[in-house]
């Protein structure tokens, strides 16, 4: 599957910005509603079930508000979800907070960020988005279905399948760059050009954005795999582990690539100097294979009275076949240099 | 908002150095006054309220004297506060001591530094200021009149929301340099000059003193948020913490410019490359092109008396037929080997 | 020996993908089969005996879920087992999972990867190849016929074994990397070519990815040899440490490769300047010399009526006389120069 | 003040090489002698005062000898006195062992090193110098004189000021460096040259060298700030943490400097392509201007005898007018390029 | 002294291949022997005493195979005595093993590495060479005439002083390398050139040789410092200590040497360029005054019937006139320029 812009059009009605999915074992419901309806939805959470608040759009401060009255977030963590972050883990006395950045790859050519931040409780995950629409679909029916582990376990372990599915997503986004790696090195060998030159350059700011936004991520999966965090069962730090390890491959393939691409600018460097060369090469042989003959028209152009090879009867044919002879000289000279 | 220097008109009077707000839940003063006036106003401490005594500008031995008396301020403090210092956190018996670097960009091009330095107490906060002019004055107002959580919490909250309000300008400096390697970059692509390449240096010099007031700031306030400090209560770590992750945020920002701009210079290279080889290039093929030509003519400005050719009827046109002849072939060959 | 694709002509039948050895110091069973005879051959398991289970492609979801179902295998193994790792060791419950990349050199060029994955029990040993053939053939006859101390040992030192010959031939892979730099870089010396720069970013390219397959085995090793997993008995230890001792010989070696090619790429653009300005400077001399004599004869060509030297006797050859001094005068110079 | 050799006429006699100072809060007594009358002076040590013995010279084998035996040195320690060593701190038995370079700047250019090395006991610190010299004849002054704390202090004290003493001095050179690199980039700005390249190569390895006496500095200063020594008073610890904070930011400055140096070798080449390129650019537009119009004055220069343009009355000036045309088509077209 | 392979002629007959050197503080004895008399040797060795077992080549299996029999030494020891390995210390049951490089310099240019492993048990140590020839003849003779304190000490000391003696041995390279910088450097100033280029990667190459070789020893004598050892005592660590910090020495003196190198390239290639642009610059403009003066003189050598000039009495002297100012001025302009 190509990466794309997720589907946006899961929900019925575009003013919807709140989601409910309240799920156990043998029970699901799931409420969607504007601003407006927000105490409603809130009030159907229920603690004997996995409560999962979805909110969509950041700009209702009206919203966060009462979210944030109703399960007593800090105003620092309402901070962090409202302004750029960069990916990380934090343990408050009743939560767990996890921002990261979620990957779009619009139209295959550039990445778009969007911030998701996450606050587990004891039986609840919120889930913070800057924008409509995820990677999450799939999964959702899933948990309608109850198809897989999901139902069977606690908010922690509906977590780790949204940071899972996150990062699933980033190997989609690297296997694109390291296509495209690929396409540009076969070009740069062929054709090189200044479009392929800032197609590399592009490529290597990409992959500057993607590792500041993969290497923080790192850290914050690497302290929910050490336990220290309450809301993370020891059981599910098996999982968490696993999404780590996936990151730690993906910076191990992030660095690969910009190692690729940097050698791909050497190249680059290469392939054009040798033919910018090569150019230069063969037009100076020219210029300098006519210079001495130009000269030697221009002996015998000369208005001399006294010149006795212009009286020559054969002088005409013999400068032509001096000239013949430097010529074929000189060829053979270039040649044996092995300068074309 | 754009960066810009703070404005330096919060007080009545020029020669004012000295300011005391003293406050707590219920009650807020406020005494500003010169050297001379410096003891009077250090009584108006009182114990029982958080005391912010500010000092502008380093140069009067005598105030800054009586200040570490009243105190009991450590010599090699004072030292620290007077000299240029990697911002850095120490903890005395009686007190905290902080210093770092605060950003001012004026006109919008040069980043212009301010040492300040913190002494935090027990129920007290001395701030050092190398100029008059801050970025505190919305914040002072904030406790005049009550705002938010300060008239709340003690000293060490204070210090907190200076050091917050600093590095929160550091946003706005860093968000410029990102606008400008923007401007450059484009530039550079259109344009590439040795006024470009200034300017790409220009940026990578303000990256490198940058980072010089950046990471040393990072380790001072690593070791208040790991609790080292008596002086920071246990409750307004996260505070610090907060502060911390900025500026840590701030760092992997400024690797990710630095990375940027050194790319930068990678394609205005390139571009002056391409420039240059493509002037080279097109005036070489011109020159290729009349040397051969001007062989031919000059052939038959050779005096010899006998060559056929130059009695010819048809001949000077023949020669301009060869002539034209080259050139179309030298053309075609060109555009073949896509030289231009 | 050159590194090849080891013999894949070990099974008698081609269908055959898996297989069990099963042994103790007096007794050794060996059984193969397909798919369809999975559960008759791990029912031949015995627990007093070490028991290895080889399974040949990942391809058959049946095969893999009959071994999964016997074994108890947690699914995210499963998984980490069928999609690409980095190398890693991992502890679980019951058993140890670890997985790294075998490599090959098919016809002395490109080397290929492919993962292979254990997991060792308390009296068993499994391996998951991607594909049939791999470099353990002589070590079969060699647990067959007892020779050496694996009859003796139980199945961590079969483990141990494994690893070692896996890692013995990253010696003989990296050893043709080395051969390959000194032979181009003799190359590159003598010959500078687009060819050897190409040569060139091959082994760059090599290296890469050979360090993205051995940094991580490093740590998956030192896991072991610290001593973290309890089914690797304190006495086998050392032998893990002394392939870990190669693998961090095998990475140094790596970083030395790494910085050989590297100066190798600056060699071999000294060497393309050098050659270009050899070429430059030679035609650049030679059309220095005849442009100033081109002068002269035109000025002799020239048409006005009262030209003194036009008529003397020994004009020409005054003429000559003078050129011939203006060419030794400067080669002289060219010479003194040192400019060829 | 500009960094200088420091003054060398501190003593009576130039063949004085052992000066013991010995003091305590009341008493001051200074000796000096040469080899003949070490053990005389040696003697003079009062087990209830600080005493200061400093030693310059350390070819004097018999000396270096008697002090070893007096003090009962480790052979190791005065092993490390004699030969070059990277600064570090040894804790031996008796007394702590602290190695240094001291750093001189004659005439502005050169930096000159001197090792000075100190041992520490309970009442004494010995110093050697390699040479007669040094930045403390000041502090001498400040001694006899009872000024600063120094008096009241023992003789780890005397250590952390004269360590203090020498460090400032680093920041005498530092300073000059910045300055020259200052200058430096003015330059090359406005003139570049191989000159200064030379001199952006000379600073390059004066940071090199810089580098290597100060980062093991660093080490050996944190060794005692971490109280690993018994010879510091945990008091005392304080100074040395502040001598340890100004070598810290020495190194940061140092990196600063070498960031620098390295762009400033970048704008260097850019400076001097950019020049090189220029003059290329106009001389090969000259040329490229010329050449047509040579070939066309070539045409008229031919001797057919059917060339109507040469009988046409308007033709020599209609020639003048077709290449004045040609002029002015190709000047505008080089400067619609941006060519000059 | 210049480092020179050392002498190889200690020994009276070629064949002997082993050597039992054993003493204490009264009596010491030698034997030296083939490996036919392999057994003979081994019983001279005397609990009571220190015993020193030198094996000069590691070909003979069946020497191998009785001493390590006779020592009990674990295969894998074995393994790694007679396989190229990094340098390392490793603590086995009954004795400590010590491999690591020793350095020749023959000829001056190219440096030679021979392995060295030790086995350091409680009253021997045995020391397996390549081959024939070592750095330790001094020594030998030291221990014989109890100089030192070698003979007051135990197996330990002797280790620590063969280290000792192998690791002074790098200094000697490592100052002959520092000597090839300093002459290279003065080279490429003077004279740049094909021969200064392969000079200077030839240093190159050995710098990454030496870190290959220094780097791990660093880490396997730390091992010993930090008292991981049970064979080395307590009171000879600061010993192993200083040879430790002479590692760290010469580790340091690599890195900037290192750096020097990788300025040396960059002043070449600078030079180079340097050199090329001149000669470019030069060349050009001679053809650059040339080419207007061609065309004038082609003006006049056109056959116009009607060319007004041509029949002025002066005209011929005018045009020369005209020419050299052209020259003057062309001159001037390109003077003023500072082209040349």
């Amino acid at each position: 599957m190509n990466p794309q812009k997720p589907s946006d059009n899961h929900s019925p009605t575009d003013c919807e910005i709140l989601e409910l999915i309240s799920y156990n074992r043998e029970l699901h419901d799931k409420y969607t509603g504007t601003y407006t309806t927000v105490e409603s939805i809130l009030n159907k959470i229920q603690p004997d079930r996995v409560n999962w608040i979805n909110v969509d759009g950041l700009n209702n401060q009206d919203l966060i508000e009462k979210v944030q009255t109703h399960f007593c977030l800090h105003s620092l963590l309402i901070d962090d979800v409202l302004s750029d972050q960069r990916p990380k883990a934090e343990e408050f006395d009743d939560y767990l907070f996890f921002t990261l950045k979620m990957l779009y790859r619009i139209d295959g050519t550039a990445i778009d960020y969007e911030q998701i931040s996450f606050v587990l409780g004891k039986n609840y995950l919120i889930s913070f988005q800057e924008k409509e629409g995820d990677w999450f679909d799939g999964f959702r029916d899933r948990i309608r279905l109850d198809q897989g582990r999901v139902r069977k376990k606690q908010a922690d372990y509906l977590l780790y399948r949204l940071i899972d599915i996150i990062v699933d997503n980033y190997y989609n986004v690297l296997d694109r760059v390291g296509d495209l790696i690929d396409e540009t090195e076969e070009t740069v060998y062929q054709n090189p050009s200044t479009q392929t030159f800032t197609k590399i350059q592009y490529l290597k700011k990409e992959l500057i954005y993607l590792r500041k936004a993969l290497f923080p991520l790192r850290d914050a999966l690497s302290k929910i795999v050490k336990g220290e965090s309450d809301f993370v069962k020891e059981e599910n730090i098996r999982f968490f582990s696993d999404v780590y390890e996936h990151v730690i491959h993906l910076t191990d393939s992030l660095e690969t690539y910009k190692d690729l691409v940097s050698s791909l600018t050497d190249i680059h460097i290469n392939a054009m100097n040798t033919k910018m060369n090569e150019v230069m090469k063969v037009l100076t042989v020219i210029s300098t294979i006519f210079i001495p003959l130009t000269f030697i028209v221009g002996v015998y152009g000369m208005n001399f009275h006294y010149m006795p090879e212009l009286d020559w009867r054969w002088g005409y044919y013999s400068v032509w076949g001096v000239m013949i002879l430097i010529v074929v000289g000189m060829l053979a000279f270039f040649r044996h240099k092995k300068w074309f």
